[in-house]
């Protein structure tokens, strides 16, 4: 029994999504087909990348993921079936890929079609190719196997010293901010000095790491690593993206203090 | 073969429901996972109750239903498991299984967790417990039973003679408003007078209950006993809601005629 | 293994999916539910019927379609079980089958039900049809057939020697422009002369026919026949109907050219 994935930018209020499930349960009855979501901004890459790294992870080894997010065939960004960390994703190489996956993926291929309808390239070209590798097909003969993918780099912090910079890098649906400092760079930068988080301006500050939520009062800013192992930015039970007009690429600065400091 | 139901306020567009779902799959491959809704508003736990209350009721006995609202772990809203009219639900204990049952459940038990991951407890703690139940773990073995939990009690109508005062508790997708009068507690106390349903203001009044909607024309006030036995107040293909600028909370009053006020 | 699929307008925030899903799935354990949309603007059998006419045919043959828009019960709009195309439809004959198919189905049974929970007759009476179906019950015996239903007939472009005149009618998640013409008409009157597309006024101009969007500069007006076969009007990556304020019945003209005329 196979698992396919359905991660795309069509909202759930059109006929992309039905068509493809039904292409899909036809070719592949068998099939357990998962949205993770249909509602990525339209052509956002970025977004629909944050979303299936922090997904995929948790399905068995061997599902095969679909993304439908800016993805029209062409010779600059063609359709491709990747192996990476044992499970398969089908999409445009349009630059996401490189945003997901930290090293170069185990297998590359530019999937052949002989399908010439353009436009619509999940139902023609990527339902295809997901059900036969569901039904058992090597990936290597989808088509052309390809040595390495046009990249998008995320952009890391930078560390200078006592200060890491960072920047927001996701908000979801709580409006909490998500940002790419991980809980080992600021360990490994911060050893256990006392630090503050700047928001944006030195007046928006926080002090301490929260466990949960709740630690701190309804209202009250707070900092978590969160499930991601990242550091997260949130009010207990508030927006702060939208209190603190806080958005993708705001800048977040940590600094640590050494003990003469105090 | 195990159902599990989710109802969460994560919303269709972050990664919380691909990594729960992936989650379960790689856990309990056989399971059917039921999407019941992600779209309830944050921490709303009277719309979750309410939705779930009139969904669950429909699944086979021993359907395990996830609840994911407001539900960080901590010592003030443990993470439970219950046992109540033949289903499983897993959540936080925050109030809303007060909301949801009439009578005490008949077994609660806290559910015991080694992951102190405890910002994300459904990715955590209720797809593991999900899981356990599905695959035939008795409930008990879950945790540490306990008597009871810190109860929510839904507002109840009030009566006085010949008047019944009640409220809306749910607006649903046609902007239709549903009070908490049963059809039991109208035909008790108006046995079969004559009556007017006030909404809010003595000028907007219906007299008739329907049996359909399209018994009145297009844009018109009626009222009906909805498919959950509770007094509907809508407009004909209109939005009430919206037009009288009605909430949750408004008050609805039906006045009862005794045959000497004719 | 059958499969049961919903279109409906009940959005997904609301209690009307989650019960009518677990009534299903308690009658026909084995039934494979997928979600066709359930954010049909309310009461828009149109929208529905463009939805559903593209997505079905995707579906394996004998596959069980509900469509819960605008679908009370009642004498004017009866709730009728469908055979048409190898496929099976349960919905109200609102007109949305008119909408739906070019040729009278085969087989219309007004559905026959004890059931009078009116006001939702999508769990009393559709999902009860539906898993009869399910389970191999011929449509014929869910009640009395019926020789035709009251039609909605959609608007069909017209031709004038060298133009065609048609509209729009639908716009999908990326603000396209789908109108009525399809590339079997556009060539039949066409032929293969020079042409104009008109947009509303004749100042919004396409004169080429697109493979695919990305043959036309990012912010451009582009045409393309796309996966229905129909013109669709567009900006690549924008959003036309927004830019030019088009709508559903917007006129589109195409204007041919004799060579003469060069």
């Amino acid at each position: 029994m196979s698992i396919i994935t359905l991660t795309t930018d069509w909202k759930a209020n059109d006929f992309y999504v039905g068509a493809v499930k039904g292409s899909i349960i036809s070719e592949c009855p068998d099939a357990t087909i998962i949205d993770i979501t249909h509602q990525i901004q339209t052509y956002n890459i970025a977004q629909a990348a944050f979303i299936l790294r922090n997904s995929y992870n948790h399905y068995p080894k061997g599902t095969i993921h679909i993304i439908g997010v800016n993805s029209e065939n062409s010779a600059k960004y063609p359709c491709v079936a990747i192996k990476a960390d044992d499970h398969y994703f089908i999409g445009a190489a349009n630059g996401i890929f490189g945003l997901m996956f930290d090293e170069k993926p185990e297998i590359i291929v530019k999937i052949k079609s002989n399908n010439d309808l353009l436009s619509f390239p999940e139902l023609s070209i990527f339902s295809k190719a997901a059900c036969d590798l569901a039904k058992g097909k090597n990936i290597l003969e989808l088509g052309e196997q390809i040595p390495k993918l046009s990249q998008q780099i995320p952009i890391m912090p930078a560390i200078d010293e006592n200060v890491i910079t960072g920047s927001i890098i996701y908000i979801d649906s709580f409006k909490n901010a998500i940002t790419n400092i991980s809980s080992d760079l600021f360990y490994k930068v911060g050893k256990k000095k006392k630090f503050d988080i700047l928001i944006k301006s030195n007046s928006n500050k926080i002090s301490k790491i929260n466990k949960k939520y709740d630690e701190t009062s309804i209202g009250e800013l707070l900092a978590i690593f969160n499930s991601l192992n990242l550091l997260e930015i949130a009010i207990n039970k508030g927006k702060i993206c939208e209190l603190l007009d806080l958005n993708i690429n705001t800048t977040i600065r940590i600094k640590f203090y050494d003990n003469t400091d105090n």
